[in-house]
Protein backbone atom coordinates (compact mmCIF):
# COMPACT_ATOMS: atom_id res chain seq x y z
CA UNK A 1 0.00 0.00 0.00
CA UNK A 2 1.61 3.15 -0.67
CA UNK A 3 1.70 5.77 1.92
CA UNK A 4 -0.29 9.07 0.65
CA UNK A 5 1.22 11.88 0.25
CA UNK A 6 -0.98 14.72 0.63
CA UNK A 7 -1.51 14.85 4.66
CA UNK A 8 -4.61 17.46 4.52
CA UNK A 9 -7.14 15.07 5.38
CA UNK A 10 -4.58 14.12 8.66
CA UNK A 11 -3.74 17.47 9.70
CA UNK A 12 -4.80 19.95 12.65
CA UNK A 13 -4.57 23.41 13.35
CA UNK A 14 -4.77 25.37 15.88
CA UNK A 15 -7.16 27.75 16.50
CA UNK A 16 -6.15 29.18 20.28
CA UNK A 17 -4.24 27.92 23.15
CA UNK A 18 -3.23 28.48 26.78
CA UNK A 19 -1.10 27.26 29.20
CA UNK A 20 -3.04 24.77 31.86
CA UNK A 21 0.31 24.43 34.56
CA UNK A 22 4.01 26.20 35.09
CA UNK A 23 5.13 23.67 37.68
CA UNK A 24 8.81 23.54 38.87
CA UNK A 25 9.67 20.72 36.01
CA UNK A 26 6.55 20.37 33.54
CA UNK A 27 4.98 22.66 31.93
CA UNK A 28 1.32 21.66 30.39
CA UNK A 29 -0.70 23.14 27.70
CA UNK A 30 -3.84 23.18 26.28
CA UNK A 31 -4.82 24.34 22.81
CA UNK A 32 -7.84 23.64 20.74
CA UNK A 33 -7.71 22.55 17.39
CA UNK A 34 -9.52 22.13 13.72
CA UNK A 35 -10.08 18.79 13.03
CA UNK A 36 -9.91 17.34 9.40
CA UNK A 37 -13.68 17.45 8.93
CA UNK A 38 -13.70 20.73 10.30
CA UNK A 39 -14.81 19.72 14.02
CA UNK A 40 -12.84 20.87 17.25
CA UNK A 41 -11.02 19.42 20.09
CA UNK A 42 -8.68 20.23 22.51
CA UNK A 43 -5.18 18.63 22.97
CA UNK A 44 -3.67 18.87 26.32
CA UNK A 45 0.87 17.82 26.13
CA UNK A 46 3.42 18.52 28.12
CA UNK A 47 5.94 21.43 26.31
CA UNK A 48 9.27 20.10 26.88
CA UNK A 49 12.93 21.76 25.56
CA UNK A 50 14.02 18.40 24.17
CA UNK A 51 16.79 15.62 25.40
CA UNK A 52 19.84 14.34 24.78
CA UNK A 53 20.44 9.95 25.12
CA UNK A 54 24.12 8.89 24.69
CA UNK A 55 25.51 5.34 24.17
CA UNK A 56 29.11 5.44 24.94
CA UNK A 57 30.69 2.27 23.22
CA UNK A 58 34.04 0.93 25.38
CA UNK A 59 36.00 -1.49 23.29
CA UNK A 60 38.07 -3.67 26.15
CA UNK A 61 39.06 -6.63 27.49
CA UNK A 62 35.82 -8.09 27.69
CA UNK A 63 34.62 -7.33 24.25
CA UNK A 64 32.43 -4.81 23.36
CA UNK A 65 30.58 -2.67 25.83
CA UNK A 66 27.69 -0.51 26.59
CA UNK A 67 27.62 2.55 29.50
CA UNK A 68 24.27 2.55 31.38
CA UNK A 69 22.85 3.40 34.10
CA UNK A 70 20.78 2.14 37.08
CA UNK A 71 18.69 4.87 38.48
CA UNK A 72 15.12 5.33 40.38
CA UNK A 73 12.78 6.77 38.58
CA UNK A 74 9.97 8.04 40.82
CA UNK A 75 6.75 7.94 38.29
CA UNK A 76 7.13 4.24 37.86
CA UNK A 77 8.52 3.33 41.42
CA UNK A 78 11.39 1.50 40.23
CA UNK A 79 14.87 1.43 39.46
CA UNK A 80 15.57 1.56 35.59
CA UNK A 81 18.57 0.09 33.57
CA UNK A 82 18.58 3.03 30.30
CA UNK A 83 21.12 4.68 28.46
CA UNK A 84 22.72 8.02 29.58
CA UNK A 85 20.17 11.26 29.03
CA UNK A 86 19.24 14.33 30.15
CA UNK A 87 17.45 17.28 29.24
CA UNK A 88 19.04 20.02 27.00
CA UNK A 89 19.68 23.25 28.44
CA UNK A 90 18.28 26.03 26.81
CA UNK A 91 19.03 26.43 23.20
CA UNK A 92 22.24 24.67 23.79
CA UNK A 93 23.66 22.98 20.46
CA UNK A 94 22.88 18.92 20.47
CA UNK A 95 25.91 17.46 20.41
CA UNK A 96 27.73 19.80 23.77
CA UNK A 97 24.47 18.46 25.72
CA UNK A 98 25.07 14.80 24.82
CA UNK A 99 29.07 15.66 25.84
CA UNK A 100 27.64 17.67 28.99
CA UNK A 101 25.30 14.72 30.20
CA UNK A 102 28.00 11.85 29.46
CA UNK A 103 30.26 14.10 31.32
CA UNK A 104 28.32 14.75 34.16
CA UNK A 105 25.76 11.19 34.86
CA UNK A 106 28.88 8.65 33.60
CA UNK A 107 32.79 10.89 34.13
CA UNK A 108 33.81 9.73 30.43
CA UNK A 109 34.79 12.13 28.00
CA UNK A 110 35.03 10.58 24.13
CA UNK A 111 36.96 11.38 21.48
CA UNK A 112 34.73 10.09 18.39
CA UNK A 113 31.22 11.41 17.82
CA UNK A 114 28.57 9.96 15.72
CA UNK A 115 24.43 11.12 15.56
CA UNK A 116 22.11 8.15 15.03
CA UNK A 117 18.76 10.36 14.68
CA UNK A 118 15.63 11.62 17.05
CA UNK A 119 12.83 9.81 18.82
CA UNK A 120 10.06 11.34 19.93
CA UNK A 121 9.48 9.39 23.05
CA UNK A 122 5.47 10.25 23.79
CA UNK A 123 4.05 11.39 20.57
CA UNK A 124 0.12 11.77 21.88
CA UNK A 125 1.19 14.07 25.13
CA UNK A 126 4.64 15.59 25.06
CA UNK A 127 6.91 17.90 22.46
CA UNK A 128 9.68 16.30 24.01
CA UNK A 129 12.61 14.88 21.00
CA UNK A 130 15.70 12.87 22.04
CA UNK A 131 18.50 13.20 19.98
CA UNK A 132 20.37 10.34 19.87
CA UNK A 133 24.47 10.33 19.99
CA UNK A 134 26.97 7.42 20.00
CA UNK A 135 30.26 8.10 21.45
CA UNK A 136 33.63 6.04 21.64
CA UNK A 137 37.39 6.71 22.67
CA UNK A 138 36.02 6.85 25.90
CA UNK A 139 38.72 8.54 28.87
CA UNK A 140 37.32 8.09 32.61
CA UNK A 141 37.12 11.08 34.67
CA UNK A 142 35.19 12.61 37.85
CA UNK A 143 31.32 12.81 37.66
CA UNK A 144 29.28 16.16 38.26
CA UNK A 145 25.81 14.51 39.06
CA UNK A 146 23.13 17.39 39.72
CA UNK A 147 21.55 17.91 43.21
CA UNK A 148 18.90 15.17 43.46
CA UNK A 149 20.65 12.81 41.09
CA UNK A 150 21.73 9.42 42.36
CA UNK A 151 22.50 6.97 40.20
CA UNK A 152 25.07 3.77 39.26
CA UNK A 153 26.86 3.50 36.06
CA UNK A 154 27.19 -0.06 34.60
CA UNK A 155 28.83 -1.40 31.63
CA UNK A 156 26.84 -4.08 29.65
CA UNK A 157 27.32 -6.55 26.38
CA UNK A 158 25.31 -6.05 23.36
CA UNK A 159 24.17 -9.60 24.01
CA UNK A 160 23.09 -8.57 27.20
CA UNK A 161 21.42 -5.61 26.57
CA UNK A 162 19.56 -7.29 23.89
CA UNK A 163 18.25 -9.84 26.12
CA UNK A 164 17.06 -7.41 28.72
CA UNK A 165 15.05 -6.05 26.26
CA UNK A 166 13.46 -9.12 25.34
CA UNK A 167 13.13 -10.76 28.54
CA UNK A 168 11.70 -7.49 30.54
CA UNK A 169 14.70 -6.24 32.64
CA UNK A 170 15.04 -3.34 30.26
CA UNK A 171 11.32 -1.48 29.21
CA UNK A 172 12.45 1.82 29.19
CA UNK A 173 11.42 3.04 25.89
CA UNK A 174 14.11 5.11 24.08
CA UNK A 175 16.74 2.30 25.79
CA UNK A 176 14.91 -0.29 23.91
CA UNK A 177 14.73 2.01 20.65
CA UNK A 178 18.91 2.54 20.91
CA UNK A 179 19.29 -1.01 21.48
CA UNK A 180 18.20 -1.53 17.41
CA UNK A 181 20.82 1.10 16.82
CA UNK A 182 23.20 -0.90 18.68
CA UNK A 183 22.00 -4.42 17.17
CA UNK A 184 22.36 -3.17 13.60
CA UNK A 185 25.81 -0.85 14.15
CA UNK A 186 27.07 -4.56 15.89
CA UNK A 187 25.76 -6.49 13.30
CA UNK A 188 27.37 -4.53 10.21
CA UNK A 189 23.80 -3.59 8.98
CA UNK A 190 23.68 0.00 10.17
CA UNK A 191 27.21 2.30 9.97
CA UNK A 192 27.55 5.70 11.63
CA UNK A 193 29.26 8.81 10.90
CA UNK A 194 31.87 9.18 13.42
CA UNK A 195 33.75 12.29 14.13
CA UNK A 196 36.28 13.31 15.96
CA UNK A 197 35.68 15.62 18.88
CA UNK A 198 38.99 18.35 18.81
CA UNK A 199 38.44 19.00 22.28
CA UNK A 200 38.43 16.11 23.30
CA UNK A 201 41.23 14.95 21.38
CA UNK A 202 43.22 18.11 22.41
CA UNK A 203 42.61 17.45 25.86
CA UNK A 204 43.55 12.84 25.75
CA UNK B 1 30.83 -4.62 36.43
CA UNK B 2 28.37 -6.02 38.08
CA UNK B 3 24.94 -5.05 38.71
CA UNK B 4 24.39 -4.38 42.54
CA UNK B 5 21.23 -6.45 43.96
CA UNK B 6 21.02 -3.06 46.98
CA UNK B 7 18.82 -0.46 45.79
CA UNK B 8 18.82 1.52 48.86
CA UNK B 9 21.28 4.51 47.54
CA UNK B 10 19.02 4.87 44.54
CA UNK B 11 15.36 4.89 45.62
CA UNK B 12 13.20 7.63 46.76
CA UNK B 13 10.72 7.97 49.35
CA UNK B 14 7.42 9.56 49.15
CA UNK B 15 6.92 12.12 51.93
CA UNK B 16 3.48 14.29 50.83
CA UNK B 17 2.19 14.61 47.20
CA UNK B 18 -0.61 16.63 45.46
CA UNK B 19 -2.56 16.87 41.78
CA UNK B 20 -1.82 20.14 39.90
CA UNK B 21 -3.79 19.50 37.02
CA UNK B 22 -6.82 17.51 36.46
CA UNK B 23 -7.30 18.31 32.58
CA UNK B 24 -9.65 17.09 30.00
CA UNK B 25 -7.18 14.48 29.30
CA UNK B 26 -3.80 15.01 31.36
CA UNK B 27 -3.54 14.61 35.15
CA UNK B 28 -0.33 15.65 36.88
CA UNK B 29 1.32 15.25 40.12
CA UNK B 30 4.00 16.44 42.22
CA UNK B 31 5.24 14.50 45.26
CA UNK B 32 7.55 15.84 47.65
CA UNK B 33 9.89 13.15 47.98
CA UNK B 34 12.76 12.04 50.52
CA UNK B 35 16.34 11.20 48.41
CA UNK B 36 18.59 8.28 49.47
CA UNK B 37 21.13 11.23 51.32
CA UNK B 38 18.23 12.10 53.14
CA UNK B 39 17.51 15.19 51.44
CA UNK B 40 14.08 15.98 49.56
CA UNK B 41 13.24 17.14 46.06
CA UNK B 42 9.77 17.45 44.27
CA UNK B 43 9.13 15.09 41.12
CA UNK B 44 6.27 16.59 39.08
CA UNK B 45 4.72 13.46 36.39
CA UNK B 46 1.66 13.05 34.41
CA UNK B 47 -0.51 9.99 35.68
CA UNK B 48 -1.53 7.96 33.12
CA UNK B 49 -3.92 4.43 33.25
CA UNK B 50 -0.95 2.57 30.72
CA UNK B 51 -1.51 1.55 27.24
CA UNK B 52 -0.98 -0.93 24.27
CA UNK B 53 0.43 -1.25 21.58
CA UNK B 54 0.08 -3.81 18.50
CA UNK B 55 2.43 -5.37 15.62
CA UNK B 56 0.03 -7.28 13.46
CA UNK B 57 1.68 -9.29 10.85
CA UNK B 58 -0.09 -9.86 7.12
CA UNK B 59 2.21 -12.97 5.36
CA UNK B 60 0.29 -12.46 2.30
CA UNK B 61 1.67 -12.52 -1.77
CA UNK B 62 3.73 -9.70 -0.62
CA UNK B 63 5.30 -11.30 1.96
CA UNK B 64 5.72 -10.53 5.69
CA UNK B 65 4.00 -7.35 6.40
CA UNK B 66 3.21 -5.14 9.74
CA UNK B 67 -0.12 -2.97 9.98
CA UNK B 68 1.00 0.54 10.77
CA UNK B 69 -0.73 4.11 10.79
CA UNK B 70 -0.48 7.52 9.45
CA UNK B 71 -1.97 9.93 12.46
CA UNK B 72 -1.02 13.65 12.95
CA UNK B 73 0.37 14.46 16.04
CA UNK B 74 -0.06 17.77 17.35
CA UNK B 75 2.62 17.94 20.24
CA UNK B 76 4.91 17.72 17.68
CA UNK B 77 3.04 19.23 14.50
CA UNK B 78 3.89 16.46 12.12
CA UNK B 79 2.40 13.45 10.46
CA UNK B 80 3.68 9.56 12.63
CA UNK B 81 4.09 6.13 11.36
CA UNK B 82 3.71 4.28 13.96
CA UNK B 83 1.85 1.14 15.52
CA UNK B 84 -1.87 0.72 15.88
CA UNK B 85 -2.11 2.29 19.96
CA UNK B 86 -4.22 3.52 22.71
CA UNK B 87 -5.16 4.15 26.21
CA UNK B 88 -6.67 1.16 28.31
CA UNK B 89 -10.49 1.80 29.32
CA UNK B 90 -10.42 1.63 33.15
CA UNK B 91 -9.39 -1.81 34.43
CA UNK B 92 -9.78 -3.46 31.02
CA UNK B 93 -8.24 -6.75 30.94
CA UNK B 94 -4.67 -5.71 28.42
CA UNK B 95 -4.90 -8.24 25.58
CA UNK B 96 -8.76 -6.92 25.18
CA UNK B 97 -7.75 -3.48 25.17
CA UNK B 98 -5.33 -4.61 22.41
CA UNK B 99 -8.00 -6.52 20.20
CA UNK B 100 -10.56 -3.35 20.83
CA UNK B 101 -7.31 -1.11 19.70
CA UNK B 102 -6.93 -2.84 16.77
CA UNK B 103 -10.04 -3.79 15.71
CA UNK B 104 -11.43 -0.24 16.38
CA UNK B 105 -8.34 2.07 14.56
CA UNK B 106 -7.77 -0.47 11.84
CA UNK B 107 -10.57 -2.50 11.63
CA UNK B 108 -8.51 -5.74 11.91
CA UNK B 109 -9.82 -8.79 13.81
CA UNK B 110 -6.83 -11.50 14.34
CA UNK B 111 -7.19 -15.95 15.22
CA UNK B 112 -3.49 -15.69 17.27
CA UNK B 113 -2.07 -13.37 19.96
CA UNK B 114 1.27 -13.77 21.70
CA UNK B 115 2.30 -11.13 24.23
CA UNK B 116 5.76 -9.35 24.05
CA UNK B 117 6.44 -7.23 27.02
CA UNK B 118 5.81 -3.94 28.54
CA UNK B 119 7.58 -0.57 27.54
CA UNK B 120 8.04 2.78 29.81
CA UNK B 121 7.67 5.46 27.14
CA UNK B 122 8.77 8.55 29.69
CA UNK B 123 10.36 7.30 32.68
CA UNK B 124 11.23 10.62 34.12
CA UNK B 125 7.84 12.47 34.05
CA UNK B 126 5.05 9.84 33.30
CA UNK B 127 3.71 7.01 35.10
CA UNK B 128 2.43 5.47 31.50
CA UNK B 129 3.26 2.05 30.21
CA UNK B 130 2.61 0.18 27.16
CA UNK B 131 1.28 -3.10 26.80
CA UNK B 132 3.23 -4.93 23.28
CA UNK B 133 0.99 -7.59 21.82
CA UNK B 134 1.92 -9.11 18.58
CA UNK B 135 -1.35 -10.63 16.40
CA UNK B 136 -1.65 -12.63 12.87
CA UNK B 137 -4.53 -14.48 11.49
CA UNK B 138 -6.10 -11.10 10.59
CA UNK B 139 -9.76 -10.42 8.83
CA UNK B 140 -10.44 -7.29 7.67
CA UNK B 141 -13.46 -5.63 8.83
CA UNK B 142 -15.13 -2.22 9.56
CA UNK B 143 -13.40 0.66 11.47
CA UNK B 144 -15.08 2.15 14.31
CA UNK B 145 -12.38 5.78 14.93
CA UNK B 146 -13.18 7.68 17.96
CA UNK B 147 -14.54 11.30 17.60
CA UNK B 148 -11.72 13.26 16.32
CA UNK B 149 -9.43 10.45 15.38
CA UNK B 150 -7.99 10.78 11.73
CA UNK B 151 -5.57 8.14 10.72
CA UNK B 152 -4.38 6.37 7.53
CA UNK B 153 -3.91 2.43 7.87
CA UNK B 154 -0.86 1.24 5.85
CA UNK B 155 1.17 -2.06 5.85
CA UNK B 156 4.79 -1.66 5.22
CA UNK B 157 7.59 -4.52 5.00
CA UNK B 158 10.21 -5.23 7.89
CA UNK B 159 12.70 -4.38 5.84
CA UNK B 160 11.18 -0.80 5.17
CA UNK B 161 10.21 -0.55 8.60
CA UNK B 162 13.96 -0.79 9.77
CA UNK B 163 15.03 1.14 7.23
CA UNK B 164 12.37 3.89 8.42
CA UNK B 165 13.81 3.55 11.86
CA UNK B 166 17.27 4.34 10.52
CA UNK B 167 16.86 7.07 7.69
CA UNK B 168 14.07 8.87 10.01
CA UNK B 169 11.21 8.58 8.72
CA UNK B 170 10.03 6.77 11.91
CA UNK B 171 11.03 8.87 15.28
CA UNK B 172 7.69 7.47 17.10
CA UNK B 173 9.70 6.17 20.28
CA UNK B 174 7.39 2.87 20.81
CA UNK B 175 7.48 2.40 17.50
CA UNK B 176 11.47 2.30 17.04
CA UNK B 177 11.01 -0.15 20.22
CA UNK B 178 8.79 -2.29 18.76
CA UNK B 179 11.02 -2.66 15.45
CA UNK B 180 13.73 -4.43 18.03
CA UNK B 181 11.08 -7.24 18.40
CA UNK B 182 9.94 -7.40 14.51
CA UNK B 183 13.77 -7.38 13.52
CA UNK B 184 14.14 -10.58 16.25
CA UNK B 185 11.26 -12.34 15.29
CA UNK B 186 11.56 -11.95 11.63
CA UNK B 187 15.48 -13.40 12.42
CA UNK B 188 14.22 -16.51 14.64
CA UNK B 189 16.27 -15.03 17.47
CA UNK B 190 13.26 -14.49 19.61
CA UNK B 191 10.33 -16.69 19.31
CA UNK B 192 6.57 -15.72 20.39
CA UNK B 193 3.93 -17.96 22.84
CA UNK B 194 1.02 -17.65 20.37
CA UNK B 195 -2.37 -18.03 21.81
CA UNK B 196 -5.35 -18.91 19.49
CA UNK B 197 -7.71 -16.18 20.73
CA UNK B 198 -11.28 -18.31 21.11
CA UNK B 199 -13.64 -15.38 20.13
CA UNK B 200 -12.00 -14.68 16.97
CA UNK B 201 -11.37 -18.54 16.19
CA UNK B 202 -15.41 -18.98 16.75
CA UNK B 203 -16.33 -16.23 14.53
CA UNK B 204 -13.50 -16.72 11.67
Amino acid sequence: MAVPTGDRHLVEQVLSGEELLHGSFLRVRRDTVRLPDGGQTTREYVVHNGAVMVVALIDGPDGLQVVMERQYRHPIGKVVVEFPAGKRDGSEDLLLSAQRELREETGFVASEWAHAGVLHPLVAYSTEFIDLWFARGLVAGPRQLDAGEFLDVITVSPADLLQWCRDGRVTDGKTVAAALWVQNLVSGAWVLDWQTDGAASAAG
